[in-house]
């Protein structure tokens, strides 16, 4: 039974999460941490991790970036394994997060769902299959609070192409001040925000008179907590380690 | 029988303009313009509108926005009608092609489709009904030779829209550099550029849990061709003014 | 403040219509009716509309098409206005409640949002000015439990089409056992089931070298609710009569 | 310099061959078969493949399923290698195609872009990937002048998929006909028809709260033109047998 602290378990992504590990037999929430502190559930919740009576298996965090340090001088201290799914970190913050996987269990990806990260692995594929001849261009969706741009996951999938075709790309975000043609060393990324939408991912790789589109469509925040349980889950059994979605499937 | 002159004939669009016309009973083409003058079909072909020696009865223009002047001085001059298809122009030279209207018949329109003339007749009426509750997003694509970006044909649907609501709208090209939650007065115009797309156009209306979009997709340039010898034959018969597409549906 | 009764209060859609009713100030339940009378918040829950101890204004009814007759029963005997928002009846219990019409106040339309009867506007305004040069067809999405196919709104948008062009179209369901051309008399109409989609309705006008797509996407149920609230707060203060979302907007 | 004999040469896809082998080095037209023998390039037409001068290399069809006797007759007699580009064949049609690799280099997909081999390819994938938890459906669209439903290349998909999942499919093309739900054994496959679109295909995986979609649109039938020329300069290097677009790539 993996004893589970949700960090944002006031948040709607942690209530959610609290929901699906009501739910599951071989997992238990044994703490909230919030600092808004409102208990939602059977478990306590307090407003820092360093309040925690008892020392859980693993962290899941849907936070914000800038509640990094607190977690990982924790996580680190304690030996707990940190399952880091908020998005929006600076470079400099990605890099304290993968080197924590030095000393602790950690799983760390843009993207916490199944669909996301296969569409990943199909972009590498069609990118390395149609090189030169296609052009590559994302355009991601999300809702109007959203406040970073681009996701997080449209640059994980950007990064995923980059990588099979030898890092030849660089990314664009905005054309309407430049007068001139497309480079084919470019993937242009869009960033449409409106409404409630909860994440859409589109990849399209446009050629001569073809077009192909991979696209995700995320229709509930659950499609993210199930993975965040799912890994919280796969750490506990595992040595210190940076992990991502490849290791869970 | 028009008689019309199609400037721009050497380029692709000048091509299927004359295929068009010469399939047609009620015109003709009778002299094309181009810097580059390559004899196509079986009219002329002169570099310059004052070499011409017969007066049209109206120019179809697919060329350049700087090489507007030369088009105006000589249709003023010679009281022949413009259908002026070009896109691109500066705010200045649009101004410059609607007091024509004053002079000659003149027909102006981002978009010389019958398609997007209705889709910018829908989104006026959707916005309208929709009301501040929904978020207003473009997307377009195009071919990866076109040089402006946004489309004058994604302003043309923006401004419709924003016209439709009271002017109350900024347009926004780029997110990446902001970290802010969007505002409801944005419109998002987002510009794909890649292969050899024609030309699609996506209005997207994001409210609370329901997404209403409305799109067109040009599959060949010959559906803007055909707006065009529309247009010239339309102008033939009429006084001078600025007319467009509404004036031909 | 309205009385409300709700019938098939057990299901998902009448527990997220008793939250959306919680949350306002013109309204109330007074009632749940359930064949399955789970007590789910602080109103009570009946087995049969005859049991019920206190007259409401209105009953919303999501249950199934078999349970009409009893509902009809009671509110035409009672006068209490119904906002029918069950889908899937047949043409005989359609004409029922249409009819019931001249006794009580009735609510029906195949669809409870806002998007989709803005939606059912556009189309006839997009048929109408299309004429015979476009080919429609309609796409439907809906999950895996759905039972009805085509959904009872792609028939409405199907309709609202027909009528547009004075009904001169017929409904095609399946392809594949013929092989012909299409007739421009046609409308195709694709039921795609999968997953979880709540419900996707795309309205397709393909003609030469250019399509026009409008299309409708349901994220969750809190959308056919909202409108269905609406309407029974309306049809409170309405003499006898049939009332659809036109009415309402 | 491979030496092609085009049948179908008096045909729309006839004339995009001959202009495409007419820009290339490697190959070039040495004669059309048409039963309307229209002389379009420089190459003679004649009305059967009998009457050939000169022994091709290869021959490329775009004709008709039920010419193809005539076609295999000649090829397999004189050992011309053949590109069988035709689609709507009965199995037993199908069967005879691919018995001709026994004796000829015979070259035989559904669908000759580059693109649809690679969606196929990508589609196996994701169906193995994601398995039981996901719906698989296929939405094809064509323009209303084909006649048969679904298109090669949709079942092609599917049977690929099919392939990738031990066969457990069953394909449905009508669900209007019956009440009830989904089975998840089923692939259901819609075909939309309209307008002069060329062919797109989009298969869906729809899971829990999520939907993955993989898309091709072709926007000209040079697509296929081109793939049917490789296709072509291939066989004739090789030894008999029956080849598909894997054994190109």
């Amino acid at each position: 039974m993996v004893k589970i602290c949700i960090r944002g378990s006031s948040g709607k992504m942690g209530r959610i999460i609290a929901d699906i590990i009501s739910k599951r037999n071989d997992c238990k929430t044994v703490a909230g941490v919030d600092i808004n502190p409102v208990k939602y559930s059977d478990f306590e919740v307090y407003k820092y991790l360093s309040e925690l009576s008892e020392r859980p298996d693993a962290v899941i965090d849907f936070t914000r970036p800038q509640e990094l340090d607190e977690m990982l001088s924790y996580c680190l201290t304690n030996g707990v394994a940190l399952v880091a799914a908020t998005t929006g970190y600076t470079p400099e913050q990605v890099e304290k997060i993968k080197s924590a996987g030095s000393q602790i269990p950690v799983f760390f990806t843009a993207n916490m769902s199944l669909g996301i990260n296969l569409l990943s692995e199909l972009a590498k594929k069609a990118a390395a299959f149609l090189g030169d001849q296609f052009d590559v261009e994302i355009v991601e969706r999300h809702h109007n609070q959203k406040v970073d741009a681009p996701s997080g996951t449209a640059l994980m999938l950007a990064d995923a192409i980059n990588e099979a075709r030898g890092n030849k790309y660089g990314y664009i975000y905005d054309r309407h001040s430049v007068r001139r043609k497309r480079e084919p060393s470019e993937i242009g990324i869009h960033s449409v925000r409106g409404g409630t939408i909860v994440g859409d991912h589109e990849i399209i790789f446009a050629g001569r008179d073809e077009v192909i589109t991979l696209s995700h469509s995320a229709h509930s925040k659950e499609v993210f907590a199930v993975g965040a349980v799912n890994a919280a889950v796969f750490l506990a059994s595992r040595q210190a380690g940076l992990y991502s979605m490849k290791d869970l499937l």
